[in-house]
């Protein structure tokens, strides 16, 4: 048996009992043979106290001290969670970022991994140890300074040291059993999905689904590392994130394990977190849209859904609409009203109160009635489509906000995701 | 102006609040044209309640990852003062012991320090910076594993920085105004002390004084660097230690400074954490007491005073006493009572109902009248003496717990040390 990473989050070691809990779970993987490097963050809310003690003595907490200051926390919890092995007769020892060889660019509170060079991990664990390495940080190449990681950063840790390590499999703890169809609170049926693609989590991940972040996932694609997401809480197999289904493509067990064949659907996202500009009475002309969203970036504001319509003959102007995190939207409406006498637009409509659903699936490339059921079936739960946009495996409309519970209940059923239903992996349609 | 080291300990910076009262004094002396590096503890209980929750989690908590949790506590405070320094307008940058080039040895939470190689520090200061530095930890020279310097290391590590940065002076900030001719608790008429001697400072430390440990005067004596004890409350000016007075031994300022010149007598210390021991009826010949006190030394206990009276002459037997510290004092009579029939002693008496007063001052090697006068003081004070031992510049005695008190303020008082007195300097006595 070779090598595995476990990441452990917040949650799981929020206190000495959920750090016990996980030192018996970690100890239980090196009894069962295997080599053992575990990526832990910080406990529970020791983040948000850190930060909010760096707000009471500096009003602007950024930059290289304020990574020194966050990345305590993890010093804390790694060395607690260490503690707890040896106690339980196993031999740890914890290391820091920088001591795991997480080699980071300078952008402090965001920083990119620029390489992992874990020679002491891979040491650490051949002498028999388990190994207890700080998510979230790592140490810049150039200046040698502390560095965070930012959102999502400890995923990433566990991911890229997994790849180094050339491990067997990244398995991310969390306080869920897994990747669903849907959100299990909007969706009482939905399932938990055993087996998903790389391409269909990063579109899942970008349309709404919090379990993992699109950056770690993007980099368990590009380094080919199978990451299972399971739950600090049970036993339960989780959710397989990899390119082909754990014993191949089509692989059936016969064993009395679950098919990991990839169902036409992966699940049905969602996000209520976005808001919606509309750039009314365009002219539609070339270099009109560049001109909007060079705008846009010059504020760098992240953008999601662009669309345009085509413009009515009469005027010749058309409507430019895309959606962006609701807490940029004071920020671009300033920088496009400023911009309004050279784009030349007649006005803007700013709505905030929109939802975005999104279907996502590789199956969908060649099975062209996917559209057409999904819009079926919001037009039978009497959802509105506002905006739509889609891509090789993903469908995404924007309605109101107060319709998406509904919306993404009615397309769960419509494509045979629900739990009670035999159809999710048979589904076929005629004509998208 | 050149180089200062500040050091604060972790009452300074407890809160926010303290954070900021600090960080306005080091830009002070940013201001005055310093080039200014700053060792900082830990805030306030933030070592305690790590201590906790490792006993939380685990029975035995000590080891390697212990220093990786400690030395979290330093991380955020040191995070936190570099952005109130910043936010006050100056440039700062926080370092670990292991970034400032704190080389230790590989004894994990009592570390010593084998090199200090303060690069990075030296640059960070001649960009502009003020350097904040991690107190009470270092990095192995052998492992790279982090290591803390146990009690006492944030003064040794701001010592042997300022040693090796050749500062001017290592500043130690508290929340005291300096060293005082006795515990101003204790004595309302202690006077703080201007200027005292290594020697003697060795002496006070070793002798129950609080204020610097005797860790940290050695290493000052070692590399000669003059240390200035101060509150970091108020800008009184403290108490100097150094070989020679500033401004030259004997040298008198008559600028209305006060004189720096040594007293015949620096203080009166006192010490009620040690219990007596007493092996009776040893064998009055070679080799006994080195056997006893190869017993104490192999149950790793520190031993302080040893007293051995003559021996009887009819019995050929003989008591021999020492004082340790009290939570040693079961370890230390059941090592014995277990070598009783090798050593071959009559029976142990133990007493923790004891006090240890003593006297310091380079001046009574020179003044035989020093110890006459104190035994009368402590006569006078109806004081029963139970020990004796002395040194070149120190006599201790050890008493009753309860005569404490009144036998410090009678030495205090017979030396002339009291505040209204003008003995102190001119005091000369005759046959000690």
């Amino acid at each position: 048996m070779g090598l595995v990473v476990q990441k452990y989050g917040g949650s799981s070691v929020a206190d000495a009992e959920g750090i016990k809990r996980v030192a018996k779970r970690i100890v239980e993987a090196k009894k069962n043979g295997h080599q053992v490097v575990v990526v832990v963050s910080a406990m529970g809310d020791t983040t948000d106290e850190l930060i909010d003690l760096a707000g009471e003595v500096s009003p602007v907490a950024s930059g290289r001290e304020f990574d020194m200051l966050l990345t305590a926390g993890e010093r804390i919890s790694m060395a607690l969670l260490a503690m707890a092995i040896k106690s339980l007769g196993h031999e740890a020892q914890s290391f820091t970022g920088s001591q795991a060889g997480l080699i980071t660019d300078s952008v402090h509170n965001k920083a990119r991994i620029l390489d992992v060079t874990p020679g002491r991990i891979q040491s650490s664990v051949d002498e028999g140890n388990i190994a207890i390495v700080a998510g979230f940080q790592g140490v810049s190449q150039e200046s040698k300074d502390i560095t965070t990681l930012g959102r999502g950063g400890s995923d990433t840790t566990a991911v890229a040291l997994a790849a180094a390590l050339d491990a067997e499999v990244c398995e991310i703890y969390t306080d869920v059993d897994g990747v669903f169809t849907a959100d299990p609170r909007v969706v009482k049926k939905a399932r938990k999905i055993d087996w998903i693609s790389f391409e269909d989590m990063l579109e899942l991940a970008s349309s709404g689904s919090k379990v993992l972040l699109h950056r770690c996932v993007e980099y368990a694609r590009r380094y080919n590392m199978p990451i299972h997401v399971r739950s600090s809480f049970s036993g339960m197999r989780g959710t397989w994130v990899s390119s082909e289904p754990p014993g191949g493509r089509g692989g059936q067990s016969g064993q009395g394990e679950q098919s990991m064949e990839q169902a036409l659907i992966s699940g049905v996202a969602h996000d209520a977190s976005e808001a919606k500009v509309t750039v009314v009475g365009v002219p539609d002309k070339p270099g009109e849209a560049a001109m909007i969203f060079r705008v846009i970036a010059n504020s760098e504001i992240n953008i999601d859904m662009v669309v345009q319509n085509v413009s009515a003959a009469t005027t010749g102007l058309t409507d430019i609409s895309f959606t962006l995190p609701k807490t940029e939207g004071r920020k671009a409406i300033g920088a496009l009203e400023k911009a309004q006498g050279e784009i030349g637009f007649d006005s803007l409509r700013y709505d905030d109160q929109v939802a975005k659903i999104s279907l996502v699936g590789a199956g969908m490339k060649t099975n062209p009635g996917v559209t057409a059921t999904f819009f079926e079936a919001l037009s039978n739960a009497d959802v509105n489509i506002e905006l739509i946009s889609t891509s090789e495996i993903r469908i995404s409309v924007v309605t109101r906000e107060d319709d998406v519970n509904e919306a993404v209940r009615a397309v769960h059923t419509a494509f045979g995701l629900d739990s009670d239903s035999d159809e999710a992996v048979v589904y076929g349609g005629t004509g998208r």
